[in-house]
This record gives C-alpha cells, sequence and structure tokens, in this order.
C-alpha cells in the first residue's frame, strides 16, 4: 500500500535475523525495532517530548482501553492520536484481542502469555488449576466477537472485527491489528483450535472493513500446537496483510516461544514480522535471532516503575540478573554512580544511583519519569547495537556477549 | 555576609511593595518572588532539569523530611543537596519548626495556619473542637527542642536549634531558617506567648550555631495577637540575621494574615522578608502590596495534582474561581484549547485541556507533570509581572486588573 513500506536492508548469514527500514506517512522505523507501549495515548511516566528526545520512532496505543477511555469517537473529533497526544511518529494499535485473554483466561487462569505452568527447571509437576489467585473472567467470546466487561465502570462492551477496524479508524493509528482471539497456555487443542479459526474468520472481516490508509497486519494464533501454529501461519500468509504479527498463547516457557517462532517463521514471506507482547533483553536476541522485526513490550517501562532499572553487561547485567538492579536496595543509598555508568541517557547522566534510590522510596513522582527515560533508552540503544550488529555481521557475536555474560 | 545580598531597586510609592535582587553564592532571585517547594529534594512531579528549563531561580527543601528520609548525613556525604537533586540554583530550606505545627496541632485541632474556624463570610459561630477529623498529635514540645514521631517509621526523633542547624548545614542549602516553634490558630494567647518565647531563645542558638557560609532568616511568631506579633518584630529585627520571616499562626482568615502583616512590616527594615507557606494568588498580590518579598508555598504544586489548573483574568480567573479550572470536568472532555490559551507554558504550548482531562482521569503519571509544569509556569510568571509592575509604577493597577476580574 502507498502509506507503508517495509525494506529489508541486510539479512544476516548465520540465522534469520534482518535489519530493514519500515516507512509509513509519519516516517521510518528502522528494524530490528522496540515499540514502546502507550497504553492510554501516553508511555507511563512520560510525556510525548521524553519520546521524542528518546529518539523513539514509533509507540504503540491500546485500542480497547481508548475505546473505553476517553472513547475512538472523542479521539477521533480531536484529531486523531496524534493530535491528541501531540506525538507525529508513526502509530501502532494492537487489535483489543489481546484483552480477551488478559481479561479473560489470563485472570481465570492467572497465567501469562508464557505459561510457566511446569515451574522450576526441571519441574515436571503441572501447575495446580485453579491457582489461588484467579479473578473473574470478564469476558465472553463467541464467533460473533468478544464481550468484555469494562475495568472502568463494569459495563459490558462489544467489540468484533468490524468494531476493532472502525475504532482504530478512530484512532487513526498508522499500523494496525486485525481482530484476534489471544488464547491462554492452559487453553486445551481443542479450544485453541476453534479459537483460532474464528481469528481466521475475523482476519478476512478485517480485511474486508479496515480503513485502507491504514496499514493491516494479521495475527497468527494456534498456540503452542505446531500443526495450528502452521496452519494459522499458511492461512494468514496467504492474504494480503501489510504485515504479519505472531500472537500467544506461547507455551509453558520461553524455549517454547523460541519454538514457536521455529515452527512459523520459516514459512512466512519478506513482510515485517512483529512479536506481539513480548520484549526482555534475552527475548530480543532469540527473537530477532529467528527473524523478528519488531516488538511491543510494557515490561521495560513497568519494570521502571517497579525499581527495576537496567543494566548492561558491561556494567554488570547478565542473563540471571535480567539485566536488571533493583534501585530499592540499601546498597545503593550512598552509590553516586548512575544507574549504569556506561549508559548516556539523561537519567544516567545527571542523576545518581542514591538519588534514584531515595526518590524511589519517597514515591517522588518524578522517580517514575527518570526511571522510564533510563529503561526505555536502554532498550532503544540495545536495538541500535543489534542492527549495527546485523549489518556489520556481528549479530552472533553480540548475542553471545550479552547472553553469556555473567 | 559575604554569600548573601539583597538590593532593593525600586519601592512603590502607594504601597509597601518592593522590588529587589537576592544574590547569593548560587546566583540571583528577583524579587517578589515564589519559591517552588521541593520538600525531599524534588518539586513533586518534577526532575530538577524541568525547574531549569521553567526559568526557576532557587527552590525551597524541608529539613524535618529530608532528616528522615534519606537523612541528612547521607546528602552531606554524597555531596550536599544542590549535587544530590542535581539543582545548581539557591536552595532555602525551612527549619524543621513548621512541622512542630503540621504533625501536631494542626493534626489535633484540623486546621491550617490560616484556621478559618469563623467558617462563612458572616459566620459567627465558633468552630466545634474537637473536630471531627482529629488525628494523634505526632509532636512533644518542651522549652528545649520539639520531639517529632516521624511520619515514616513511627520512631520518635528531638530537633532544637542545634539540631537543626548542624541538618541545614549538612543539606548545605543557601539561604536557611532559624529553628522556632509554629502555632495553632487555635492556640490561646498564653500558650502563643510561650512558644515565641521559646521560639526567640531558639533564635539566639540558631544565630550562634549556624554555619556562617548560610544566610540565615529570623522566624517572627506571636500568632495573631498584636502585643506578641510586636514584641516578635522588635526581637527578631533587633538580631544579625541575614532575613526575616514572618511565620504562622495567621489567624482565622485572610483579613487577618493581612491585619498581621501590617502590624509586623512596618517595624522591619530594609532587610528581605519571606512569608512561610504562603502563596495563593491573591496572597501575592496582599502580602506584596504590604511588603513582601519572598513566598513560598505548595498549593500551585499540589493543586495541579489535585486537577486545580491555573487560569489568568483573560481566560477566567478570578478570585471567586480561584484563578482555576478543574480539568476534571467532563465540559473538557472535547476542548481542543490549552489549559490557559493565553499562557506560554510547555503544557499550554503542546497539549489540549481534552488530553489533560483525560490523563487525569486515567490517572497518568505523566499528568502530574504536565500540570505542574502548567501551575508553576503561571505563578513564575506572575511575579515577573508582579515585578515589572512595580518598576514601572503600576503594581495597583495590576493587582486591581487581577483581584477585581470576574
Amino acid at each position: 500500500m502507498e502509506n507503508f513500506n517495509f525494506k529489508i536492508l541486510k539479512k544476516d548469514k548465520k540465522t534469520a535475523a534482518r535489519a530493514g527500514v519500515i516507512t509509513t506517512k509519519r516516517g521510518k522505523i528502522e528494524t530490528p525495532y522496540f515499540v514502546p507501549v502507550a497504553t492510554l495515548g501516553s508511555v507511563r511516566a512520560l510525556n510525548s517530548d521524553d519520546l521524542v528526545a528518546l529518539g523513539a520512532q514509533c509507540a504503540l496505543v491500546n485500542t480497547y482501553h481508548l475505546h473505553l477511555k476517553p472513547g475512538d469517537k472523542t479521539v477521533k473529533k480531536l484529531g486523531g492520536m496524534h493530535k491528541f497526544m501531540n506525538f507525529e511518529k508513526t502509530l501502532f494499535s494492537d487489535s483489543g484481542g489481546f484483552q480477551a485473554f488478559s481479561l479473560g483466561l489470563a485472570r481465570e487462569h492467572n497465567i501469562g502469555k508464557i505459561g510457566n505452568f511446569f515451574p522450576g527447571e526441571n519441574g515436571k509437576k503441572e501447575r495446580e488449576k485453579p491457582a489461588a489467585n484467579v479473578k473473574e473472567n470478564l469476558t465472553r467470546i463467541t464467533d460473533e466477537g468478544i464481550k468484555f466487561k469494562s475495568v472502568y465502570d463494569g459495563s459490558w462492551q462489544f467489540m468484533d472485527a468490524k468494531a476493532s477496524m472502525k475504532i482504530q479508524s478512530n484512532l487513526d493509528s498508522d499500523l494496525i491489528m486485525a481482530f484476534d482471539e489471544c488464547t491462554s497456555p492452559l487453553s486445551d487443542k481443542d479450544y485453541t483450535a476453534v479459537a483460532m479459526r474464528r481469528t481466521h474468520d475475523w482476519a478476512k472481516l478485517s480485511l474486508k472493513y479496515h480503513n485502507k490508509e491504514q496499514a493491516l497486519y494479521g495475527i497468527i494464533q494456534g498456540g503452542w500446537f505446531s500443526d495450528l501454529r502452521a496452519e494459522s501461519t499458511e492461512f494468514i500468509n496467504s492474504k494480503p496483510f501489510d504485515g504479519i504479527a505472531i500472537g500467544g498463547s506461547l507455551g509453558n516457557c520461553k524455549k517454547d516461544m523460541h519454538q514457536i517462532l521455529e515452527w512459523v517463521i520459516p514459512q512466512l514471506d519478506d513482510r515485517p514480522r512483529h512479536l506481539l507482547g513480548i520484549g526482555e533483553v534475552d527475548d530480543i536476541f532469540e527473537c530477532v535471532d529467528r527473524g523478528i522485526d519488531t516488538f511491543d513490550c510494557v515490561s521495560p517501562t513497568r519494570n521502571a516503575r517497579r525499581g527495576s532499572l537496567c543494566i548492561r553487561p558491561e556494567s554488570g547485567g547478565n542473563v540471571k540478573n535480567k539485566f536488571r538492579l533493583h534501585i530499592a536496595s540499601a546498597k545503593f543509598r550512598e552509590d553516586k554512580k548512575p544507574v549504569d555508568p556506561h549508559c548516556s541517557c539523561f537519567t544516567c547522566q545527571n542523576h545518581s544511583r542514591a538519588y534514584l534510590c531515595h526518590l524511589y522510596h519517597a514515591n517522588e513522582l518524578s522517580y517514575y519519569r527518570l526511571a522510564t527515560i533510563h529503561n526505555l533508552h536502554f532498550m532503544l540503544d540495545l536495538m541500535g547495537q543489534v542492527r549495527t550488529s546485523i549489518k556489520k555481521d556481528t549479530f552472533l557475536a553480540l548475542k553471545k556477549k550479552w547472553l553469556a555474560a555473567g
């Protein structure tokens, strides 16, 4: 389509990694890229000028939440999301279908899209269900669409493919997602197949109803079942989507996720590939290795707010500590060093661990911005290192440097 | 003293207003000035770069709170408050004595430093006491000093004049306050006299023990009793303080506060005068009129966080609406205008009332920063208008324009 273009600049020789550029009418996104999540039109604790200062090339907004608050019709009246949040770069929106899981079986099963229901490295005992922390399932799903109970006022809202396309059109995001049903890792194969076929029907409806000014990504589902993933990949890849997204559920552990990518990606053509809702440091390397171009995930920003701040291998980051330090720790109370001494972000250039530790314990609002700036800068810088390494044929060396650090 | 200088540039002919410049080793403060409050080393929701961008010439930090968190000794180890919060402009610190009131009788009497215990315009009925919302008095006060129960961990802490001077020295603020006891508007004359004489003893001790590199302000107490205020003014004004601060309690209503200033200020010489903890728009005009040079107050920043955003007379602000709009109001949901169409702040230049209304209702952290930037910019801009008007002999016209708007 006119408003969307993806160009692969370099393919890695030893892996499926590739460096490219997505071009939208709002600008360019160099891939691989990590898309910051601005759920309600603001990356939590940041303003759009912070995103610009960070050099963010895009952000992702949430269709379900914005539909309810302030309402996509309100956003449209106000000139669309870019104008509403005063951010002129590319915006992705999700489809609303992830909330089928996050408000539904994720609550009922008390589980994430990577399930971890065989806990421990050698654990084989199936997780007890229902778990202790079970919450009400706030969804009712049929072939027609998804009924959601609003997290804001408890009212029931219905969304189908046509409505999702309309909402995303009202938001005026640049890259939109086909309506889908994200299932739980604890859903059985029969249910996962039913949900997948619904997702395929909704994919066709999304292609029919979407605003043709917006680039549309189809979403591959199928859980952690190889034949379902194969079926879904074949189906979605056969349709004229502008890009391909891979949705959850992603199995029990990260190895399952890697396996799923190995089933799916070799079947895909050269359209851009987005992995929905994933984005820890090790994931970036493993999934870029397997051919993913873009990621979105709340974890770097959420971790920041909870006191987990990213550190590079040069500053002690490794797989075991998840490339994070915990700023709440008493050991940082009098530490004059920046969070990551090898970081060039605003926070590290201006403030000490001691100050952030203090602000964190004092619940000062300024903490959240400084911490979020650091973690997002870290992720964007990491992606830059990854892109450069692919272009220079040193991706595997970079991956090894990071993942073998310790 | 070497590190401190105050020069009066212009005295208004019709009022006691004056324009001047305070010079410290960190820079200049043009007066009249509103000093932003950075209680724990951060103006709530702002970072020091925001303060610099706002053109703030100074800030005020809180001795009691910083003594407890992270501890003034920790701050000293980290190089003092300027380095700790990365803010190179002038810092004021209070004495800790205000917490004698805010954690003591303010809680027991459920009252502020302007009491409002004859509520309503013509109300004469004395406020019932103890009021419904009475809380534990967290202080024990003797001639030796003040025992405070920590709001953080419930431990009892003792502070006297010597300790207050030591803490403020550790903080390395530029302008410090003598240790004092702030009384309640509901304290009777006998108690207020006892507290005032204690404050005078502590003033002498503060002069003796303070770090001579820091400029020291003496604090006038005496409640709303004319003879006590006269006695306190005479005493404090007779001592070699670098500046004079006027402390609470300030009576039942703003008129009582104005009366107190009229008792006190004509007795003072030309040293700079600070009014502690006051700073709404009408207060600025009435108190500058009576000769106040600097103010500090949390209300503009606290109001911002609670959804009350400042507006000029040109944008509908007046005494009745307290120069504020309430961004939570449904009428702003689709309002594309900035908060104050006549404002040049970052927030108003970049964002709409609709977006702020949305962020406020969504509890987005970014709301707090945008709102705080606006209200502080408003206050600093107001002070600039006040200074210019004094220099141009138009202060009373400006005051009338603002206070008669409606």
